[in-house]
């Protein structure tokens, strides 16, 4: 069986594993108090260029989004994100357990507009009921979003000036950002997004590390005693200096977006091949997450070799799925998976 | 002016005021163990022939559904509710306060199905990634609804043994309960509301009360501690008594039901009215509120002498607007809006 | 039996009914928007001299202690208070049931001073491992407190020095202020109070209205958005106007200090006789709650003609008791509790 | 500088390293639904002779801490702790956050009599305004506690008995439980500890692992959905075989207990040697943490060479500190410690 089904099935990318052993024995300071952690840190700040930034360093997705946000939101606001955001769906209430409502916004494509997200703020407060209604505090984005579509520097920018207009806090969750950097139409830098966003987050998880996410909180206003709120919901991670080394060993040179590079190429050719078979695509993807629309007889010939995710019926006799690549995916188990498409009925 | 726009904007019914007068220097016991609540709590019981059931009276609306949807669910668990549902919109995220999400299933007339709420369970557990979703944990609707309409019996007992199939305890808000108990096509009694439902509350803010909701715990699975949870929501009044000396008083002698009834009476006679003229009803409303369909340069014309609210924008030309009555509603008022409507152009 | 147990054992003082009764017919807007919130709110505001202050009215104490302390505190910090604060031992952890821990100091006499609120900031911020315990976020005192005793107005200057040193805001919970406001002993205006607090309130319940309290967020700082926190904690009066005729009558013409003047002149003839017959107080109380300690015998003795409250047990064979006083008390039975004190063996 | 400040100041136990190494391009399914983390769930539950068990992965104790006590307790409930407990003191108000209360009891040593909660549970259910009060609802304990000390099977048992008496599950907090299994005066197995809690954890992160703590729910009555509430406080691990493996190699062949031998045999040479040199200790600990009250100026001369924790002033002369071992504490710089140890002044 080779597997498509998503980008964590893996262990790390063999260089955080060499960095691990090396440093085995050397003993630090806990709680990110480490000097791996500083030296991430300041790659992260320079490649921002944003040295007012705070950068903290968290476990996974989750644990991050749900810290963001508690931190920020006063306790009768909410956080507007699509429908399909991650934290509408897929957190088991995190956010809500928090005590924060997700005002949620529809999309068809994982992506918010700055006009869905003007009209949202104006409907609030034009209400002449609006204090019996969550007040919008915040606006969360994911960069891939869920369904592998990323904003453009035009789309980003709109947003982020309609979010300072209303005097809401952009936050941009970046657990797969880099398959957006490197993805061929991209047109973003990581400073771009550092300068439109208040806070957002390098993932760490799916692009090649054992597991973290880097937090920057670009808006001095947000910054304040946000390690508490780490410590708080369980992030603070005894041996920080794990997470630090993880992400310097990705960042000092050029690891983060290698892996990305290869993942999103490994994806391109599988897009590829659906497309010259004749199959369309459910999303606008050019990142590492492809959703082919399949007949369903042909879901059970393609799952005897590879597993893949399945998404959504599409309609009676079409499915979405997913192929997923990352750090780990082979060329030749991709090439298998292309001649194995090209011979499908 | 003449105000139709809530059933709120009175004091109580003159003879609560009454009561609260005589009994002014009576001492009691605090915190609702006093007498008045005691006979309070046995109108109940006998009205609904449940003596295993709990009574507890509680300040307002919001506060209600917080307390008894916080005392129930689990912390991974959200409540099934209408899209349009008070809870959903109207509490400023109340529930979302306690920790926990509303799961909100679409509605056109407040109401929700059986069948939806069979398939919102269903969607739930047939999910591989159930848990990282919020787990569905009772069901919450609202009879009257939001829109004045109301459960048939047959619609009720579908819900309710969809609810006992799948383990959900099924809470009905009764803000405005004893409306729809008066309704023309109405076939439930209070005893039906008790056997299908777990918990309920019997509404005493919008149905001539000062204030005040009855919360009926019918199932012994939900009542534990429940004073507990209403100390910590602030609702223990301490001066309980004010609570129970209103709910005996409201039905000791059927004044909540002759209430009802003559605000119901009132606004079929605006219904009428309406259909007379040729408008269009928004919702197919029995009960105290009514919604037609208005062109919009008539709510001008309307507005100088009632005032009434405006609901939602029905398109280019049309709005709708909401008539409300009570037990203040006066019948030459509602006489003269009436012929107005008659002599509307 | 003549009930000496508490401050809230009758219903309202006569002119709040009667107000009750003669404003039943007006129609007002809901939830605090009506012209007597507003008259309530313009006499508060007067008395204090401070018109950039925001008055609300909420139900209960809890309620308004919670609503309060939500508002103002981020997720990380506590609540500084009395070990023996209302909210640290009588609100079933309604505070924590909003996310924040209550930081309890040590206090015999139910007050806390400028010197410990002071080492427990200090403390906290001396400790290298500070973000891993909850950060002091807020002072909670109550004036009078829970044991009757008050502030000097040297002693809250001192308190309001230290907190607005440290930064942080400082809460006075008045839930019987007015007996406060008129003890023997005191300096403290209400100008005074609202000078040296950032939020306080004036309480309604325990000082004859049927319900209600009064808050005052005197530094703007706190204002922001406080009617959605109201709302969401289930303390939006949907007839607001009640609370606010209740406040209009106790202000408009000195009611409220004239309820406060009665019980308190009550409270400290018991005293009086207490002292005379040779019992010492456990506190020294110039308010409305007197605290004798009571050889166990004599228990029983008084308990056959009176009610009060067991307070706490003082040694093998002394208990001490609290007798209460109120707007209801009346004079010919404090003066035959005194006599049957005078009796006691 | 020689480093004895805490337990987890290096990377992970050699054996885990190349565990991760050679299991690093396994494709697993994540979650914690991988092979590792079974076999390691298969290892803890022979060791417990508990089949009923379940055992979830968890990365580090303030979140496991928070995920099992907000699993377990209902909205009006306290957890029941030594005022010296992690959770009362060390975790920025994690359990606060989830609504819950703790409930401190005095403690000396750490630890938590059957006396002690008997005491507590009856004084709320013996107070007539309990239901103002929060209810003691779960109780928790560390072993070893935070000073080091540990339990017997005497007091454990009788511990055991009073919380089942009341109704009031138990939680053991292992972090460090290797170091009590292996302590001299030790008489309790993992068995025997499975057998009287309701629910322990074998803690990872400060035994030599990367990170990582198994939580094993003893009693059937807490297992239900536990994976939900995992998921909501952001506990997850996307790559759960990262716990897995590290569990399996911990317990496959011993490892865990020969960890923790070491660094207790290390642990009690230190403690010999500060005796010998006449000073007292702090707390009776015969595990991996050593409480030595130090004169102040040696705290200097030592300091020059070892890092130690300085834990609280015992008095104006003499300082408590803690030296911690762990696998990582190399008998050589034991030796050199001893020596400088017997020639301090």
């Amino acid at each position: 069986m080779i597997r498509f089904e998503n980008d964590y099935a893996e262990g790390a990318h063999p260089q955080i594993l060499q960095k691990l052993v090396e440093t085995n024995e050397e003993q630090s300071p806990g709680y990110g108090m480490d000097e791996h952690s500083e030296k991430a840190r300041a790659y992260i700040k320079k490649a921002i260029a944003a040295e007012q930034a705070d950068v903290h360093f968290l476990v996974g997705g989750t644990q991050t989004n749900t810290t963001v946000i508690a931190s920020i939101l006063r306790p009768h606001q909410g956080v507007i994100a699509a429908t399909t955001g991650h934290i509408a769906v897929h957190e088991t209430g995190a956010i809500e357990a928090t005590g924060h409502k997700v005002l949620t916004l529809p999309s068809d494509d994982g992506k918010l507009t700055a006009a869905q997200v003007k009209a949202c703020y104006d409907a609030h407060w034009q209400d002449s009921t609006h204090e019996h209604m969550v007040q919008p505090g915040l606006v969360y984005i994911s960069h891939p979003t869920e369904n592998g579509t990323t904003y453009s520097k035009a789309e980003l920018s709109a947003l982020s000036k309609v979010c300072r207009d209303c005097g809401l806090p952009l936050f941009l969750d970046g657990a797969r950002l880099g398959y957006g950097l490197v993805a061929q139409d991209n047109d973003l830098s990581l400073a771009d997004i550092a300068q439109l966003c208040d806070v957002f987050y390098i993932g760490g998880t799916k692009m090649g590390a054992l597991f973290g996410e880097a937090v920057v909180i670009v808006n001095p206003a947000y910054q304040r005693d946000f390690r508490y709120m780490i410590k708080q919901r369980g992030g603070l991670l005894a041996k920080g200096r794990l997470l630090g080394l993880q992400f310097e060993t990705l960042l000092e040179n050029h690891l983060y977006l290698d892996i990305a590079q290869h993942a999103v190429e490994m994806a391109m050719l599988i897009q590829q091949a659906f497309i010259n078979k004749g199959f369309a695509l459910r999303y606008d993807s050019k990142t590492n997450q492809q959703f082919p629309i399949l007949p369903n007889d042909l879901l059970k010939t393609l799952g005897e070799k590879y597993s893949f995710s399945v998404w959504e019926t599409f309609d009676e006799t079409h499915t979405v799925v997913r192929f997923c690549t990352s750090w780990a995916t082979k060329k030749e188990n991709v090439e298998r998976l292309i001649k194995d498409i090209e011979r499908l009925a």
